[in-house]
């Protein structure tokens, strides 16, 4: 199943200079499985970072955005265990692992960002992680093993990476993500860091890192379920060239958005029990609010999703979904498209559409949901997956 | 599959005067099948309704809210196409049936209520429906065979009666309901007719309804989707005992209530592909609304619905699907409870709980999730069901 890109090909995901990986076997949910991951930032590294809007935020979380507000020297990443939904104790458990790795690394327990990945409400093997630390410190791994040792149901590693020429010099961007949704089903997380050796102003990070974040990981859903643990950081070392003015800040951004782009979609190809890669997107609309919620609608339909799995053009329920996203709409005027087939016009069925066409568009892996609303500009785009058995066969069997 | 309960005794439906009920096999998606019903009400029955919020509602939806400010003389239902997504064909098609259904009964055209139930965005086969209008009016079927011509993907007819005494003599109350998937009555619900001879007038019948709906069909749901063509109607033929003074309109309110709820749970029990019934009650919160808000983003998470399918206590899913559900929550005061196991206290898992227990819970085929906000005294309950492989099934393969 998935619907996954080839393997990242070790060679094409460049080293970030000022940013050391080191990966370990910490025994934390499973033995022989690489489950840890230390990352350190050299000096003067600017760091932003994004996190889960779920109110049960995991410790990690409440922990990274009061430590973001310190220069940033390491970042601590363990799969098996979310430490969410644990309470003061999991607050414990994660600020013994800070200070635990500050004290290794010779930096400050404030100056540490942990991230934890795994099932929710279980006790985090705080003992078992800790000793795991000084082998991730003195291992020097690559970014391929760095996105080994954060998936957990991931059946594949998630990582891109690219270079590019700004007027001081080339700097490279290379980012790594786990996750099958923005949801974690099984309770695990969407993670993603993305660093580049770029020197960037702090001030200016943050906000690159919110506009890239509404281009990527904020437009895909598996199964609308935000996880406990969603954590994204961008990460600029500052070892490399320096993007000061606004056209080197405009061409690392987009780089940037490169990279995260591909590591969201990564994450929907390989959602669970994904068979199709479905990009759903709403044109013409009045504000992109209102054709963000209809994309969303159409994504996350269950009847929807069985269709898309079936290759079934069923598609009135796609109406129906649309209908339902609290948009005060006229529905007289919505067309809606399954690649180049007009199904809808004007609110009802074309004349003209034969499924057939319909049904050679949807058997294949990959095809695109347009509707059309007809009474605006606004345009937003969601990239999600189908709704399979072994989304439930997953769910249903993890953890047990 | 499916958590029905055993199948409504034919004996226990009482007929409610003023009321006749006449079905039909008019082929309209399938032959030798019931899948047409005709209602008719004696002169001077008061009905009420209420409709799907869909903004795609379908044809027949439309022309009932416009009809409901005249008299009402008949009601007409099919199943196999909902005529929703058709457009202005679609309406034509509906009139047509409303005039035709006239002309034979001896009424007018806005005195006729139409319902359609079944896939969206197909034509509606007006003449095989038209030509079975006749055989339908000829019959004189009884309640439980009306319920069977409304069914869809539902397993069993849902249908409950009772009768109550009033100051001015005994009433019956009888209902039948439809529907197993894309249910999520959004201030209304799939369909549903309950019916009473009692002699209601009408500005006191569409309160009534209202009331009854929001403890009833407003609080069930399957897969979250709203139907196109959701519609609960209430008739009182008025051929019985008058409920006029307030102690008769509130014993009157609680027996359609009761009617009502039973056949919205029945409609849950029968959820596609349901193994399990699940009452999610939401306690202590500030207002009705947020425990509301609460337990609808229980009964809706996929991964909380594939857990209850696993009998698996993974149940920070359920802390998850709380945080997630828009409700600016202090998440240390949350107690979570698995019928009468302690799972989470304050936010965190109950150290002396044991997962043996909730397996123990979560095993039986009915049970309940309790989630205690301690913030306030509002409370709010949901009834839905898991998510398994064949509901799945169910939607990949409904229609194909």
């Amino acid at each position: 199943m998935a619907v996954n890109l080839p393997p990242p090909d070790p060679a094409a995901l460049h080293p970030v200079s000022g940013l050391e990986l080191g990966v370990a076997m910490a025994g934390i949910k499973k033995a022989n499985r690489r489950d840890l991951l230390v990352m350190r930032l050299a000096p003067g590294s600017a760091v932003a970072g994004v996190f889960t809007r779920n109110r049960f935020c995991a410790a990690p979380v409440l922990i990274c955005r009061k430590n973001l507000r310190n220069t940033v020297r390491a970042l601590v990443v363990n799969t098996g265990n979310a430490n969410a939904g644990t309470g003061g104790d999991g607050m414990k458990r994660a600020l013994r692992v800070c200070s635990e790795l500050a004290s290794l690394a010779g930096c400050k327990p404030g100056e540490v960002l942990p991230f934890s990945t795994g099932v929710i409400m279980e006790p985090l093997p705080v003992e078992r992680l800790v000793a795991g630390l000084p082998q991730a410190l003195a291992a020097q791994s690559d970014w391929l093993s760095a996105a080994e040792a954060i998936m957990t149901t991931d059946t594949v590693p998630k990582a891109f990476s690219t270079r590019i020429r700004i007027s001081t010099g080339e700097v490279t961007v290379t980012g790594i993500a786990k996750g099958a949704g923005m949801i974690r089903p099984n309770m695990a997380t969407m993670l993603g860091f993305v660093a580049t050796d770029a020197s960037v102003p702090k001030k200016d990070l943050q906000g690159m890192l919110s506009r890239v974040v509404d281009r990527s990981f904020n437009c895909v859903t598996v199964d609308g379920d935000t996880s406990t643990n969603d954590s994204f950081i961008l990460a600029a070392t500052g070892a490399g060239p320096s993007a000061r003015n606004r056209k080197d800040l405009a061409l690392l951004e987009e780089a940037i958005a490169g990279v995260s782009g591909q590591l969201a979609q990564a994450i929907v190809r390989d959602g669970e029990g994904a068979t199709k890669f479905v990009t759903v997107r709403v044109e013409r609309g009045r504000s992109d609010a209102e054709c963000r919620s209809i994309a969303y609608s159409i994504a996350h339909s269950p009847l929807v999703k069985t269709a898309f799995f079936a290759s079934d053009p069923n598609l009135g329920r796609i109406l129906a979904a649309i209908g339902n996203a609290g948009v005060a709409l006229d529905t007289g005027k919505v067309d809606l498209y399954i690649d180049e087939v007009l199904v809808a016009k004007r609110g009802g069925r074309n004349p003209a559409y034969r499924e057939e066409a319909a049904i050679a568009a949807m058997k294949k892996p990959e095809f695109t949901v347009r509707a059309l609303l007809n009474r605006g500009k606004a345009e937003a785009t969601v990239w999600t997956c189908d709704f399979s058995f072994d989304y439930v066969k997953i769910n249903a069997e993890y953890r047990t």
